[in-house]
């Protein structure tokens, strides 16, 4: 299949929606993106890779981060990750506290802001410190990218804990629950500046290869996790991946896939490639308008739905 | 891949789980099922079927009727049912008013009660008739499964509606919020007709083969609604198709499911088969204990999740 | 203390709201009611009332039988009725069925709709037929107010059942929960007839006196409940007498009073007097906007708060 | 009235009750109270008390403490206070988020956690600092029972802080939705110290004066609030003084009235008295059990209710 056509043809169609979305704004740091930006990657697991736009622009990544630390606590954790955090869809908007209060301090699943802060605390507890599990997931970012350069941008990190008083309200709440293991402002700091790493599309794209190929990078042979832990992996982020849109994007879309607020999105083929898409302008769930509709037209036009 | 030999595996290994499970007890219709009960088909695209255990018994399809509805709403109208039903997980038991008051009596997804309730009233309205919108659902079933005995179990869909007062208030509460055209009364009733129809594990698993071919019975070639439909359709399967254990299902089995209380779950795998197994004992979910099991273990040793 | 004087105070004072406010419009026959109309009535102990506006003019009482049936099951079951319905107030619209699921279909006290429809059913209960505690109520009616030409307005019962949807689900999930032992139908359609009373400020006034008189009837001497209930009747209109707005009505008022969607609140001053007032204009919480602050000048101008 | 011996049966009628109730324990200094403790104070407007049992041992007014900040706020604040806090009962535990988050981070009223942090809030911004907000509390307190020597006790204000989580969740939601002023630590440390305030029921008796008589201490004279202020604290004292027992409490003692986990309860007889029981075992609504039964046998002995 002739992806460099497919992805030149996604790019024109997406243009007449670039002035649609509304960029996050509720801190600065993401206020002052352009949102006309539009960039595509997919890598194959031979490392072919087609770009379209601006796929050398880096951009926060967010809660497509959520990814990588699920990734982390879940090999360290296996099954017993489930006695704190679920795995269904919440029905709720990402940052709900009325669940988390019915369901007794435990998020529903890893990708609501909640279970993503407790992944955060599990992996302070057995990193048994804070900067260190930071940088086990970054590192780990850098090895499934394979790229070094890859930083957490301080400013937007610090920005986000200026402003994050709901998130402070869901720690402290799974804490009243005896849910957290460590002291809400280094667990929801900790968790922000995984939140403010930034990354490109190429990297993005790049980093799905080993949810694609069942654990194992298909270009290095490094098995990162089980092989069923990255089919489960991936139908976490088929059911809960966009908040209270995965429904909708599982209709539309058909692949596993995850969302940030800076207005990414990665993906993955299963068997085949990884994606990720990038504009900076949100759709009312809070997922990036035109990258969603890019995905919809990459599996029109390619038949690639896992469906 | 030896199907058959799969099968028998499946079979002695859920053998000790059989006494688990209770039998669904709020009419007695169902309550009188004997619970050590099993049984297992699959039906590959080109006719072939392998089975294991009572594949000849029928037993009542109950929610699984709601993908037959939802299939025939969709092709009628198009997205444009989608004014009226949602396609997002609920988060939320199957029969629960909470969201349902919430989003102003537009329920979640066409596998809850009120969609499925919903979904049905738009057959009404279509077809301008009750019985006709029943006869229309049951003709397409006959057609799929290729199967011309199959019925409605009166006994039972009386007895659904002498304690289906839950439904009546979901259907009420639809009907304030003018989201239901016809007599809440009706529309239970023909709803509760279809949930009674009787079917066993070789025509359900016969009846999936349209969802897993795209849109087309690859045996008769019959294409019953579009390839982006049929995708869709188990897309909403995926996300939806467990009540409350969606994720769970997903994460665990990996394939488009659609479960009922009378202890049937069919599920497919695209471009390759359709399966069904019953197994009367349900989990805390509602969802057939057995069952879920058996289909865990399908794709665990068939390497067959669409992840 | 010259209560004519006040009334004629109030009432001129009350002139430049009755343009605001909103006639209820889920019926026809309340949406065709003429908002700018205006009556209050007072009767003391010894017989003397003082009446202003048009205190002549029959409205539809609605929510405000809920007091005489409520008395009508207290007599009857004594506190065996805090099995089927609460005392505590709600925090939720008047027809919300969200609490009702979350508390297992038990109402929160019988001034929500749902727990009138209870008590309705209890009473249908008791006199083993619907007509026969639709007239038991009536009767009541007639001896607390020594009116005996009063009756329930059959086209807006019939209305209220044609549009009565909401109340129809709140009596199924009761149902649904074994929280209601007669046929929901017969259940609300009683409940509706009873709420299509129609009365004037007089009669109310005067029905008010055996709860101002510790359950004696401070002209004819018949004690109608005891004064313990009496009491803990009005400690319920206090707290719940007025939706979601009670607080504020018991701040700003400070008397136990209960309004409906016709227009009326009655409320009473303990050992002195019973009061009515009626405009047909309510508020956003659907109480009568003019009567709420015509009661409010009354106890600002009387200093008869019960605070 | 023999007041002083309607104490004495009292006392003598919930000796078997002593033994049931359960201590708050959620923090060491409250669980190791000794729950077999009961006392009762009632002072009238000449300075004349009487008293029952343990009534010079000081515990830990916690939700009391409420009522003083409130009344402070409303002072400085008047009705502009309710653009930030409501008046009207919750229907809901004392420290849910459910409701809060619902309603965009407006407290239902001055008595539930929430609320009584905005209160603290307020005050801190008004005296622009919290140490003087806390002292501008604690001096009125000294004033209004006339007695210079409370204090609050630091262990319990610290242990709170540690378990505070619930607390600071609270906290921090209310900050996402901008009602919120000062720094959420700050507020609820504010917050703690006030509610580890000591006092013992003859003080506390005493206290309840000036909202007994309109507003004025019938001792001093001294004017702490106007008239309507007065009346109105005391309307939400009985819609909301006693968590989701607070139409139960109206129905069962009807006085305006004020409980705290600690074991005390406040409440008043309009234009007669102060009273206040206390007894640390509490029922399953968080209330003194004792004390909540003293208060029933005083308004059923005396016929002293407000209804």
């Amino acid at each position: 299949m002739n992806y460099q056509l497919i992805l030149d043809e996604i790019s024109q169609e997406i243009q007449p929606l670039l002035h649609e979305g509304k960029v996050a704004d509720y801190i600065p740091a993401l206020a002052d993106v352009n949102k006309n930006q539009f960039a595509m990657s997919i890598t194959l697991f031979d490392g072919t890779t087609h770009n379209i736009g601006s796929t050398n622009e880096l951009f926060s990544i967010q809660s497509i981060s959520k990814v990588f630390s699920f990734t982390k606590a879940l090999k360290i954790y296996r099954i017993s990750l489930y006695n704190r955090i679920g795995k269904e869809p919440s029905g709720n908007p990402f940052n709900s506290l009325v669940q988390l209060e019915y369901e007794h301090g435990i998020p529903r699943n890893p990708f609501i802001n909640a279970g993503a802060i407790n992944v955060t605390d599990s992996l302070i507890s057995h990193y048994k410190d804070a900067s260190m599990a930071y940088e086990e997931v970054l590192s780990f970012i850098k090895a499934i990218s394979e790229e070094s350069s890859i930083y957490s941008n301080e400013i937007v990190a610090n920005s986000e804990m200026l402003n994050g008083y709901r998130n402070m309200a869901l720690a402290n709440l799974m804490k009243s629950f005896n849910n957290l293991d460590n002291e809400t402002k280094e667990v929801v700091q900790t968790y922000f500046k995984q939140c403010a790493i930034e990354m490109n599309t190429k990297m993005l794209s790049r980093s799905m290869l080993y949810l694609a190929n069942r654990g194992v990078d298909p270009i290095t042979n490094i098995r990162y996790i089980s092989e069923p832990q990255a089919k489960r992996i991936n139908a976490v982020m088929l059911t809960c991946g966009h908040y209270d849109a995965s429904g909708d994007f599982a209709y539309k879309v058909g692949l596993p896939g995850k969302s940030g607020v800076g207005g990414g999105i990665v993906a993955l083929v299963p068997n085949l490639m990884g994606i990720c898409v990038w504009s900076p302008g949100l759709n009312e769930q809070g997922n990036s308008l035109v990258g969603t509709k890019a995905l919809e037209l990459f599996t029109t036009k390619t038949g690639l739905s896992i469906f």
